[in-house]
């Protein structure tokens, strides 16, 4: 029988500690624990339990409260447990100089995908038209063509648009990007900035949004935005709520101009239940579960992300400030 | 000036025809000047049409009427405009020792490649209930989990059977299929004949039917098949209606353990108006669009057939009487 020693002297110095702040309990709980197996030179704490503030040195959150950064002043790096980092930027108490990191995370990305390509080939293959000819008891053949014919549109080219561009092109369609600075990629035609929007929209019969919420992407989707694209075309936004302004996707549905929109996002969540979106014929609503996070996956990016910035690299999904993502 | 004299005698022997005949008129018309333009050599008519019947060699053929084959003395092979040829091998007066041939066309397969991917990432992706939900204003998140978890399984490997199966597989769904013999198929559990059925089916939350209608495969999806797949899987038949028992599926569908079906073939198409699959509410109708003939293309592949055949080789797409397909 061997013992052995712990290697921890008596009286160690306080761990570090990591503070989640993530609205929902069961959630978070789960983060927590996920978080704290793969840090054991950190404590993990909730946002609920009473800890000296001058000993948090990260914040793992999502859509934390307002001010909710100004309380630590120790605070080296915020954390992000989803890809979009909007209301973390907005927050007016944000303190200068600290590392604001993105998810990047492989089940994000493989969501995104299925998404993408559920969504795509619907409108594609002209589900939605078929689905309203059962209810009538109507057989109607339809022949969509092949996606060969079909010129989809990806608004937003990060890790998660080229990933469902590649996919798309794979399969064929007739796939363009648009972003805001020229970039060169494989198989894809890209559009970039102000300049190459209108041809963007031109050319595109199934859009879809996967912006960030940035100064420059909030309402972009507006009036105007949807007058460009040709008539008949479908739009698909599961990136956020407030890159589309809703009246105007509503009207231009009404007047017939746009066959249809698939939205995952909303300006409010949950939708609330008198939004004219729930009962349109020709809007299909998911309640924002178009790409969800994995836990082990998730948590194993901010671990690393916390020995990059320990180490002094560059963490990967390390956000701009000026960009906004 | 050249003057250049015909190569053709003024007494030539009168051409061999290639008889069409395909139900609806405007359909025969196009696939009739199609192939016309690339068999110079042949002359291309309708059924309709009063032709000798010992000129004609080759028919083209869409659900022909019982007993067409037995008039022409002469025929050489029949081409089918669609992959399935049960209507063909069924008609009592089909003369021996003619060849038959299958259509085989890219069009045909990236149309059912398209088809099965929608399909299988519709009930993946659980888009019925979120429709549900969305009729009842519901905002009920569901994480449907990604396609590593979900188990397809494809009945009928052949050229759209494999094709599919790749698809899913190389999205990460895990894949397996069911087909008459063993076979060894990249990256495909591959299970084979009656023995290996009660296994494929325990293990398959979604099934896809794409398999050829012979006197094996004929109502093989009844009751008792049905309850072999585990509760809560869906059922896709893109194959022929006549694989399919329908009044099991219903019962089965009511009875909770299969959770939804997409349907693009049916016993009697179009279906009937008061068919109950019209208005059930976890059946899609799909009016046989699942994958359509391309009349370039399948011109092509028929022009290619008959070449091969005149000069004595195997045509693509020759099927075997004994298999049914």
């Amino acid at each position: 029988l061997t013992i052995v020693e712990s290697a921890a002297p008596e009286q160690s110095t306080p761990k570090r500690a990591v503070i989640v702040a993530i609205a929902e309990p069961a959630r978070a709980a789960a983060w927590r624990e996920r978080l704290a197996a793969l840090l054991p030179d950190y404590t993990v704490v909730d946002d609920t339990e009473p800890t000296p503030a001058d000993r948090v040195r990260y914040a793992m959150v999502w859509k934390p409260r307002r001010g909710f950064f100004g309380a630590y002043p120790q605070l080296r790096a915020i954390l992000s447990i989803g890809a979009g980092v909007e209301d973390i930027l907005s927050d007016p108490m944000l303190p200068q100089g600290i590392a604001i990191v993105r998810m990047i995370d492989d089940a994000l990305t493989v969501g995104m995908r299925e998404y993408v390509l559920l969504h795509v080939l619907r409108y594609h293959r002209r589900q939605p038209e078929l689905e309203a000819a059962q209810q009538e008891r109507r057989w109607q053949p339809i022949d969509a063509g092949t996606a060969a014919e079909r010129r989809v549109g990806i608004m937003g080219l990060g890790v998660l648009g080229c990933d469902g561009a590649r996919h798309l092109s794979s399969l064929g369609f007739k796939v363009a990007g648009w972003k805001r600075k020229p970039a060169a990629i494989d198989g894809i035609e890209v559009f970039a900035g102000r300049e190459g929007l209108d041809a963007f929209l031109a050319r595109t019969q199934i859009l879809v949004c996967l912006l960030p919420l940035t100064a420059a992407t909030r309402e972009l989707i507006d009036a105007e935005f949807l007058k460009k694209l040709p008539r008949g075309a479908c739009v698909i936004n599961a990136s956020r709520g407030e890159c589309l302004v809703e009246n105007a996707l509503l009207a231009a549905i009404d007047s017939g101009h746009i066959a249809g929109a698939t939205l995952d996002v909303f300006a409010r969540e949950p939708l609330p239940p008198d939004h004219p979106f729930w009962t349109h014929p020709k809007i299909t609503i998911t309640p924002h579960i178009a790409s969800l996070t994995a836990l082990e996956s998730g948590a194993r990016h901010i671990a690393a992300a916390i020995a990059d910035l320990e180490a002094d690299r560059v963490p990967l999904g390390l956000v701009s400030r000026g960009n906004g993502y």
